[in-house]
């Protein structure tokens, strides 16, 4: 007999949902017989819901459809809220399965019992119930089809333990027709090529699916004939770059920074992004980035079909004459010797990354030198922490491996942040995935220190010391790697660093390099 | 000048608030400030907000007020909400503060922007948003009022970041006058008093204040007189055992064993206990565990003032002439020998708790046999996991033994629960806690092995099992341990395990031991 659970699984399998990352309890327990009769969909353990969450995203936006997962009740769903957050901020589709009581047992108030409803729907899209095991089809096709709607969104389908298993229709159901994305809007096409042509100071600003190398061309030859500079948004999702790529920037993450980077800045042509704000507010400085005079054309929203925006405007403005795209060239920059640095870190990059690296970033402020060392490095995709949620990079990396196993990852990692979801690294153990960590170990908050000043709160006094550094005991990122079944080593200059980098990278596998910085 | 976040950190300490367990991000840098200028504000800094709110539980259990959390936005709160859940149910009063963008920045949907009040509301009991600077003192006297109201509740503060920094009035706070518990009703007590001499088979069923070692005495001589049977609710935040107390036993977790501890009940005395459910619901067994005909009388719920009541039912009941409350002796179970049994470590630990050890359980299915040996054990507080969301343990733990600083806690922690929140563990290294963990590796999480079973969902396959089992690879658990700074120590027989539980137990500060069961 099909069961609601079977319904669920088959449903997702006829839509390509062919992964599911997971940490289920005994409500889902008819789920997980169900993915066990049905072996095409891979499984993956996490130890951690913010681990499954986290790689979830990075799945998503290295494989282009959502992953499922799979969440015990409201306090495993809230464990990974925080990656569902930078999830939903990447555009990222996921369709997570939460498992609850059976209905009629929801009124008895047993102690895992809450409100999921609630916790959902801050970091969801959609969110919808299975009220009976008949429904499953429809239940999570309205859920895929949420997951599905441009750029990727979240869905949360909560499954009562009875919707689960109880009797199902027999049958197969079939892939849905997915939602497309919105259609470039001429007008709007038209009002930015005209702005082109008005001799203005103008910023093309742009992220998700323009930040492609096909598109990044295109734009880059239309920025080059307009006069125009082409950047991108501060924070995206995933972003084509290196060598035979367009060299591009994104908007500084310091406000006095992004500030200077738009003051000229007459008008800004928006591709996929938003108008910048700042990432926190500070006394007296403004929250947005932009001069108040500054025109903003919308020229197309995240849920555009942007390629198709971006040819659009190709065609309008008129490219056919324009020169060629400004591809960055092949540049190893000069490596130096001694005590390592984070500079050092991105040159040993730029020399040792393989091709199709994938480049997992929550380096927070150590990586703030990686873009200018690796313009020229062999060609990447670079994958950032979008929502500001900390604790995204070694799960986001881990996804990201899962999607697409025959590419080496390299994840930049602050310690503090890598604290968050330091279980990831078991994950990347028990699915043998081809991972390198660099663990930025500076043995503090550092942004924090910086921000405390920023926000005019004065230096670290012993309290705000004592919640800021991770100096007493320091962490011997060695020792947590192998506890999990990582292999790791340390490093404190650029010479041992370059070695185990190198070495790292000619190796499958996961491996740990902890930077002491 | 004075600032909002002076005037929280002020009125917070004179109520007797003077512990924070914080992870501050930027929008909470000026609270940060206030606290390095209020050195009477004890500082514990969690590497992840789930080890923070777990330790503030631990210690609100121990220490009888309130502590309060400082949390980074929606994210910071969601990564704390699965033991601000457990703290929930275990009726353990909090003070969270959680930190939002200045009010006037909300509306640019910065990166971390969320909705903090709908992600609070499930496992709070109030929620509040200080709206100005010069409100920080009655909202903060709101969250307090909430916190300290029987048995203890939940209170999250909203702070944005303008409310902290601005100005604020001058002058010193004054603490509130608390709110009482409810008084005991006397028409319940004498209904429970009638009950108690009609001769049914009746049990009183407790939890709460009901298991202090002085109202324990007087409810186990009206237990006598009566002949009606005394029993703890499943789970409990707090409960006085072991030698010269009465040794009490739980409903069980296992539905089939409640049922039948209930089946020849005919009526139950409630005593800030609830009537027992199951903790799941399992196909074709009921979710309620009293028969049906049994008669409930709910003598004083949870927010009752519970020695009030149980002295009323004394009186009233009259246990002048009732012989003398049977405490438990001092018993130490022979100690066998050979490969590591949670039977064994409970012998062991018979033998080896000092007096007045905390212990906190999270052990799951292999604290299963602690009870039963641990009777007449030293005497000790008993802590358990409150609300189902696995991860509270080693959490509990740092939080207790902040608040007792001269008493030893011991952490009962199954491996796959602890991965949750392992973080704590660098917490109890940075405060110098008296706190030995024992892990019990047996790697895998065993009790959904048995879940799969009682649900009807049968035995594991290749998929069920990869998301069951943990051995591969094993977690080595002294290296995790000594990667946080915390000693560690594998043993594998009894005589190992017992030599270094022996050990931990006569020196101070953090030790993990790691028991291959």
């Amino acid at each position: 007999m099909k069961i609601g659970a079977d319904l669920l699984c088959d449903t997702l399998l006829a839509n390509g949902i062919d992964t599911c990352f997971a940490n289920p309890g005994t409500s889902e327990m008819h789920f997980v017989a169900a993915l066990d009769r049905q072996p095409a969909m891979r499984c993956v353990l996490g130890l951690f819901e913010g681990v499954v969450t986290g790689a979830a995203d990075g799945y998503a936006r290295m494989a282009e459809k959502p992953a499922a997962t799979l969440l015990h009740l409201g306090p495993g769903l809230a464990n990974g809220l925080a990656n569902l957050h930078n999830a939903r901020r990447a555009g990222s589709p996921m369709v997570n399965v939460v498992g609850d009581h059976a209905t009629y047992h929801l009124e008895l108030d047993a102690p895992l019992t809450s409100d999921i409803e609630s916790l959902a729907r801050p970091m969801s899209h959609w969110v919808g119930r299975a009220d009976s095991p008949k429904m499953l089809d429809s239940t999570a096709e309205d859920a895929i089809r949420a997951a599905c709607t441009a750029p990727g969104q979240i869905a949360t389908l909560i499954l009562p333990a009875d919707a689960s298993w109880g009797a199902a229709p027999a049958g197969d159901p079939v892939a849905i027709t997915p939602p497309q994305p919105t259609a470039p809007e001429a007008a709007r096409i038209t009002q930015a090529a005209t702005a082109l042509r008005n001799g203005r100071n103008t910023t093309i600003l742009i992220s998700g699916k323009a930040l492609r190398d096909a598109e990044l061309d295109t734009l880059d030859r239309i920025a080059q004939s307009s006069g125009a500079r082409l950047m991108a948004q501060q924070s995206n999702g995933r972003m084509m770059r290196g060598a035979g790529r367009i060299a591009l920037d994104r908007v500084p993450y310091k406000v006095d920074l992004a500030l200077a980077t738009f003051a000229e800045t007459e008008q800004v042509i928006l591709i996929g992004a938003k108008a910048p704000v700042g990432f926190f507010a500070y006394p007296g400085k403004p929250g947005k980035m932009l001069p108040e005079s500054c025109e903003v054309i919308d020229m197309a929203d995240a849920g555009s079909d942007l390629p198709a925006a971006i040819a659009a405007l190709a065609d309008e403005f008129g490219v056919a004459n324009s020169p060629a795209p400004r591809h960055a060239s092949r540049a190893k920059p000069d490596m130096s010797g001694g005590a390592l640095t984070p500079d050092a870190i991105a040159v040993a990059l730029a020399h040792h990354m393989p091709d199709n690296a994938i480049v997992c970033d929550e380096s927070v402020t150590s990586g703030r030198d990686f873009f200018r060392h690796t313009y020229g490095a062999a060609p990447h995709d670079f994958l950032q922490l979008t929502g500001g949620a900390i604790g995204v990079g070694m799960p986001l990396a881990t996804g990201a491996a899962v999607a697409c196993p025959d590419r080496k990852v390299i994840t930049l990692q602050a310690d503090g942040s890598g604290m968050y979801t330091v279980q990831a690294l078991w994950t990347q153990a028990r699915e043998e995935l081809d991972v390198v960590t660099i663990v930025f170990a500076n043995r503090r908050y550092q942004i924090l220190h910086g921000e405390l000043k920023d926000v005019g709160a004065g230096t670290a006094g012993r309290n705000a010391s004592r919640m800021l550094d991770l100096d007493n005991p320091a962490l011997d990122w060695v020792s947590l790697a192998r506890g999990m079944g990582v292999e790791a080593a340390s490093a404190s200059t650029v010479e041992e660093f370059s070695d185990l980098l190198r070495a790292a990278c000619q190796r499958r596998g996961p491996f740990l390099i902890e930077a002491l910085i």
